[in-house]
């Protein structure tokens, strides 16, 4: 057998495990947007079953073999060929899966299931010591997971490229730090403004029916395609995909507050185009999935953040918005309302932080569990060292530990490596940007005029369509001309809270 | 390892295989409630490698190496062991899939997928010759599948046991036809009556909503239990159970006819309360399945027809109802509702008929169904022995073959042997209804008071809690104290259309 029939052989065996992985997806999205209350245990034990079989697929032995006759055929080193993505990415997840022992596996996921148990318990109790001995567990388990999967530069290496493939915290760290060390004096100086917008139009009256149908309306003129997706309620946002051409946005309201629900939609229409926009025909294949959650992020930060709350997208909007709640906003002027929107003051919670103060939220969780993997923090010391980087970083000073470092339920559940993510996506979206202004010239009037079709064909041409041929870093490299870099995203902030604040 | 620990192993088993096939369930409710329109592609990919996986677990040799070892068991042997009723429907169920050869299996698919594709066509081109040479195959080869799972009366019990297991020609044949003979006359009787009701309010205004929360209502009052299930809308209503505590509910509304949405939800809540009945501890083993089609349709229409159209439910709704659509039927009294809801006329189409005529319009498919199978009418002579059953059955002329012999998919699905199954559920009914009446005593008292918990508990003590441990026929026989008979349904029928149209 030639290697091109093996690869082909190869291929159809992945799409056929997406179609199971897809199947389970169903059942997931059901289970957070109607599935009927009593019926949870049972769906528990139908996506255990749909995991294990995934799993047993991804594993088998065949797949390595035909991984191994391809190693060095000409299809899989030619790196012009789309094929040696696909063969480099089956490897990278094949290897990281057939790695791990079962044994580590299982540990990991009773671990992680207690830990979420006891973080909700002593979140709710503000107990961190109750927390604290299951936190170290998880951390040592996670140690023995990246030992496992093996690193070059340190153990952090090995579980960030879960989430962020070929990403490394020497390449990652220092932009981090750069720009957290850039951020501090912003927010400070935002903080000390006398500037302050009037957010009184968000304890108002806005009817869900009409939410619904003008967040509907904005993603659709953004390029989403309703034909393949659906906007849905659930209690947290999110975008999954449940086929080539199935996408699921959804949100979550509040009556008197647009924000909450507006917003969402746009984040998750932001991620929701990015899959609309992979490959179909590939759809299973690494060359038909998104590079990683940091580019994933990209996508959605840049239509919230960059378009979502640029002036340029209001001028065409909030005529509109306003047709649309009259008796909430007929009375606000269109520069009171952006102000408004775009409020920064430095806060204790990550989800509610402002674009500005955001990333040092992240800053934060990315040093100090850098320090409990590398063994250069106790968990002990934990609370201490959270409180400590509040204060300096953002002035503030976390009043418990419930409202502070057990606020997010990332660690508990074992996703250590998973937060410098979203601060690669605030610092992608706005390199990209930035490029996407140069490469289409009048971006900033095409959004006033509410034409989005040249940044959605901007976005397809040169992120979209290429699925996982090229690594994140490789990606930015070829679309910008230059690495990852917090220069985009500083100029961006400075520029628009320089104004707002008249720093 | 004796028989008790291989019972254990088959039961694990077959529960596993009940977790792969309930996550497909998911997948079908939710293609017919809120799937977009462009993922149907991909969703029949997902389900048809479900299927296949299915039906690789259901016929392993495995399965019938277990089957060997328990068939001389004492578990196995005792009727008294509800054992015995798991091992006798797994053999049933197993023997019957093995016995197909995959060829014929395949065959069957193409015809029937193709048939179907061709009878939507010529329905609407009202083309009969156009769909007959598929028909013809698909007859052929439902011969050769009764030939091949084998038989001990006749052909067509082979394709009925699959519906209704364990039920024979021999059997139903002489009641459905004795039943087809009394109701003649009655319908006759009806359609000269001077007597009419007046439709007029149902060609009013019944807001979605509110029929909506008033079918949620009653079906909640009736036991249905929305913490294990939900309702939803979709084309045509069904009912569909996706775990042990998951029983989904759909209907579809009329804004100026509350009778289709309304009716539909009582239908449907039957059969959901019947699922809801089964032993959930037993889920995916065949004591906690239902009996058969013929029983599950006696639950939906002794709930639809013998409950929701009779005096004493609108004795006690009728009230709330015309509070909920004052406009719509502030002006019309009881009687006059109850005369509308119940009003009888000799139609064309099965679906829409009323309950007095509905029987017969069984009857033409099952006589002509056998003769088709059993060689005694070819296709091409069919629709004008449609015709001619139509005239003398139901006094009515079809006006052409769309609205007669192509008006049901059933055939072009390669479903023959399904039909009886709805004239059983309704003499099933009728006879489980004349005895929980002698029972309970005063059940017309108790559905006037709105109190069904008496009702519903009969039926779960007789019916619901015993899954397939005993077969319709003797399950009827335990609870009556007689075989089938059309003797309950005929005197149900005499006595209300009596009265309505004094006859």
């Amino acid at each position: 057998m030639d290697s091109a029939e093996t690869y082909q052989q190869l291929c159809n065996y992945v799409r056929e495990s997406a179609l199971l992985h897809s199947a389970a997806s169903v059942l997931e999205w059901e289970e957070q947007t109607y599935m009927p209350p009593a019926a949870g245990e049972y769906r528990s034990d139908q996506l255990s079953l749909l995991a294990t079989m995934s799993h047993e697929r991804a594993t088998a032995p065949q797949v390595g073999e035909w991984l191994d006759t391809l190693a060095d055929s000409d299809l899989a080193t030619d790196p012009a060929n789309p094929a040696s993505a696909v063969v480099r990415e089956l490897r990278r997840s094949y290897d990281r899966q057939t790695k791990l022992p079962l044994k580590l596996v299982a540990a990991l996921a009773r671990a992680t299931s207690r830990g979420q148990q006891v973080w909700t318990e002593a979140r709710k109790e503000n107990d961190f010591a109750k927390f604290a001995p299951y936190l170290a567990e998880i951390i040592k388990l996670k140690r023995e997971e990246a030992d496992a999967v093996g690193y070059t530069g340190c153990r952090y290496d090995a579980l960030l490229d879960d989430y962020e493939p070929h990403a490394t915290a020497a390449e990652v760290g220092p932009v981090l730090k750069s720009l957290g060390e850039s951020l501090v004096p912003i927010v400070a100086a935002i903080s000390e403004s006398s500037q302050k917008p009037n957010s009184e139009i968000f304890n108002r009256d806005y009817p869900i029916d009409m939410q619904t149908s003008f967040g509907q309306a904005v993603a659709t003129q953004m390029g989403f395609d309703f034909r393949s997706g659906r906007l849905d309620v659930t209690a947290h946002p999110f975008c999954t995909t449940l086929g080539p051409h199935d996408v699921r946005l959804t949100t979550r309201f509040d009556t008197t507050d647009l924000r909450p629900g507006f917003f969402s939609i746009l984040h998750e229409a932001g991620h929701g185009l990015y899959e609309q926009g992979l490959p179909s025909e590939d759809y299973g294949l690494p060359t038909g999935e998104s590079v990683s959650l940091g580019i994933h992020e990209s996508q959605s930060r840049m239509w919230e953040i960059l378009v979502g709350l640029s002036r340029p997208f209001w001028n065409h909007f909030y005529p509109k918005l306003q047709d649309a709640f009259p008796q909430s906003l007929a009375d606000t002027p269109l520069e009171e309302f952006y102000f408004a929107i775009n409020e920064s003051t430095p806060s204790l919670i990550r989800v509610e932080a402002d674009e500005a103060t955001y990333n040092l939220h992240i800053l934060i969780r990315f040093e100090l569990e850098v320090a409990l993997l590398e063994g250069d923090l106790d968990v002990d010391a934990l609370p201490a060292a959270w409180n400590e980087k509040y204060r300096k970083y953002l002035g503030i000073d976390p009043p418990n530990d419930a409202m502070g470092v057990m606020q997010d339920v990332h660690w508990s559940a074992g996703m250590l490596g998973y937060f410098p993510t979203y601060s690669l996506g605030n610092l992608y979206a706005a390199q990209f940007f930035a490029q996407a202004h140069e490469d289409l010239g009048d971006l900033d009037g095409q959004i006033a005029r509410g034409e989005f079709a040249p940044l959605l064909d901007w976005l397809h041409t040169n992120i979209h369509q290429h699925g996982q041929r090229y690594p994140a870093s490789e990606l930015v490299q070829r679309i910008t001309g230059r690495p990852l870099s917090s220069e985009a995203l500083l100029k961006h902030l400075k520029d628009k809270f320089g104004e707002l604040y008249r720093l």
